[in-house]
């Protein structure tokens, strides 16, 4: 029943085009899903790829090259001229995907593709997409819908969208529009189909609806339709007219990256990488944050070289334990933030999440305090350094949690991504720090005792 | 244009609340979408938000009741009777919905509720439901579908289809039945509009449907979806006979959930908090991970007590140093893998990764060290603390790196999550090993100077 299950084996495939019997790997192919034919492409030649690609229909070969990687598709569509990507890609995707390929093509080869198109109103959209700001709803949404104007009736209104439907693969949704084209609401076809035929859409349609400027941001989009659970959601430019939609399978591609951007951020990567990627572009991306480390590494030599560690040696023991508390303290407090924040939470009133942080700081700090005086002196049998372990754990974790509260909070209020504070930045803060208030409450006490 | 922005002020709302005045609350209300509202009703005592929600008609209260908290929807329910949640509530919401609710009642309401279904059809298919595991597909599908039968004429099935979309809100797909409810494809309703309403559905379907099954894990059918960038896909039991759908609104949250569970792992919080939970709740969230740092800082104290830092006390300076760059490297190096893990990319070959992780390893390695031992040299003047700084961080990155690439691919071997390891766990055994390398080739070094 599910064809996609028979020829799965990759290897096969492989094999096949290996052998140079192009016809049973395309065979194979005919059967997959655009996603899962793009893998397969990707594994091959380009000449192979061009060969295997050329089989299918046009509207199918458009498809799977949506579905390819950026840099196969780029070295791919060199191999075609700007007649053939107009005719046989761009025709047949929608405005938005048609967008998208257009603009990873160089600058010269963009306008010999678009002056190719042949319907000149197409065209004239597609240039129009490709003046978004990237990250915006303008750069995302296609310009394909439905739409039908308040002073229609039924009758006229079925007809219209019989004849716009034509050219639209699915309808999700019927917008309705006044003659300055700006947005109303929208049209149940449930309605459409129980009423009379001479009733005017005014009548009709539902003004209750979501919609989002063209200059809103990506991310923000995703979080409204998440919100709302919107299959598609409407694109009104300033003066509210109806420009486009934004259908949820582009936006959850946003929601993961979005995810995976805080992932990345507190896993201390600073680049987009994965581990597919070259030696060299991994270690790039690694190096600031093990720099910043690093520099955090110094300081810390320079607290302890300050205080002077001959004349109490055995506080060397703890210095691991009391930075590598404060850190693990720090970024847990600053992932609660950055989370709360990333939800859209309202009302980020930062004393009184201080204050709670604070207060979780203090329980925590006092339980762990506990612990550890009773089993460092179980360990070493000496009362100075278990009382500066267990006084300086309670004031380093506290501190540590009001740090990670504190700086993603204010990170966030300068527009900086407030991920950015639960990577390595806030370990090696509460590194330094953690190290200073150890040193000092061990001065104090070893000198009293 | 867009109602839910003229009266959007929460505080407006709450001021009408606290004076009283539920007739012009309700009436803000009244403008805003079902999220929205439950947001502000939240956030009143249980008196007054029913008061509200009785104002609104059952179909939409039902809706408003569905986006609300559970723990304050579950307060709230049981203001209710089982005869009023049956038919103001469940009797109003799609399968999946109900299902839920109804799962978070008490056992002896569940049946009271249940019982009460004037739909004994309904009561039925919610009761089917209650039986999926958590986390599985069958679990999340709604029972509410279009479905044909391939045998019938397209007229038969345009009345049927008329039939039973009556009770269904969105249509989303029309698929395909064989006499045993075997499901067989998917019917465009372009088809069905431009072809005789004689010919046989069985000439018109497409067999290549992307379908899961009932006790297929959520994240997998999220995985599905999203690579297919599928709006619905129907789900079938083990015979391949169709039982219901999925729609993407429902995936969008499992997809985020799981990525923030990496985020939280990573960041060493082990059950799934928000900043809004109680300090308790909080403290016991994140004791875990700060305990396991301690135990770390124990045993770093053993190895520094191994060693004897009173021989050379100077190295006492890049503890800090070495154990951080150890964690950071390591938390890098897992990030990576899980990530790639995730996305769920397939040959995952241990060896190769382990390879290209540590060319990556020796790269960064190389460049930090020679950077550490000019500065620390530039600092200290020490020779032989210079060198050990220096060798040992080579070591402690390659040493790092493995570890963090091949703890989270084991992990995942073992079928544990692998985020696991990109939390203070890797970390945390970084510093340990990192001070072990370190006093080792210190004590070479400084013994042979």
């Amino acid at each position: 029943m599910n064809p996609q299950v028979v020829n799965n084996d990759p290897a096969y495939f492989a094999e096949l085009v290996s052998q140079g019997d192009l016809d049973a790997a395309f065979e194979v192919l005919k059967e997959l899903h655009a996603p899962d034919i793009a893998e397969r492409i990707e594994l091959l030649e380009i000449g192979e790829a061009q060969a295997l690609l050329d089989r299918f229909a046009s509207m199918e070969s458009a498809e799977i090259l949506v579905e390819l990687d950026e840099e196969f598709r780029q070295l791919l569509l060199q191999e075609y001229s700007g007649k053939e990507i107009a005719e046989e890609v761009i025709e047949n995707l929608d405005s938005d995907d048609a967008a998208d390929i257009i603009s990873e093509l160089p600058e010269e080869r963009k306008r010999e593709v678009l002056s190719q198109i042949e319907d000149i109103e197409q065209a004239k959209q597609i240039a129009d997409l490709l003046t978004h700001a990237e990250d915006t709803a303008g750069a995302l949404m296609a310009t394909e819908l439905i739409k039908v104007n308040q002073n229609w009736n039924v009758l006229r209104c079925v007809k219209e969208m019989r004849r716009q439907a034509e050219e639209i693969e699915q309808v999700h949704a019927v917008y309705v529009v006044d003659d300055n084209e700006i947005l109303l609401g929208t049209l149940s076809l449930k309605k459409l189909l129980t009423t009379s035929t001479k009733t005017p859409i005014k009548n009709l349609y539902s003004p209750k609806v979501i919609s989002v400027k063209t200059s809103q941001q990506d991310e923000e989009v995703a979080r409204i339709m998440q919100k709302y659970d919107l299959v598609v959601v409407p694109v009104v430019d300033e003066l509210g007219r109806l420009c486009g939609r934004i259908t949820i399978d582009d936006v959850v591609d946003i929601i993961q990256e979005e995810a995976e951007k805080d992932y990345q951020l507190a896993s201390g990567l600073t680049a987009d990488v994965e581990d597919r990627d070259s030696v060299m572009k991994l270690s790039k991306a690694r190096l600031p944050w093990i720099l910043i480390g690093m520099i955090g590494g110094i300081l810390s030599s320079k607290v302890i070289d300050y205080f002077g560690i001959e004349t109490n040696p055995e506080m060397a023991l703890f210095i691991t334990l009391i930075a590598a508390t404060g850190g693990n303290v720090g970024v847990q407090s600053a992932a609660l933030v950055v989370q709360s924040l990333a939800r859209g939470s309202e009302g980020t009133n930062i004393k009184e999440r201080l204050q709670k942080d604070l207060s979780v700081g203090l329980l925590t700090g006092i339980a762990c305090s506990l612990l550890m005086f009773g089993l460092s002196y179980a360990l070493y049998s000496n009362l100075a350094l278990s009382l500066t372990v267990a006084s300086s754990l309670i004031a380093v974790i506290i501190f540590a949690a009001g740090m990670g509260t504190f700086v993603p909070l204010v990170l966030n209020k300068l527009n900086v991504d407030p991920a950015v504070a639960t990577g390595p930045f806030i370990t090696t803060t509460n590194d330094v720090l953690g190290l200073f208030i150890y040193f000092t409450i061990g001065g104090l006490i070893f000198g009293a005792l």
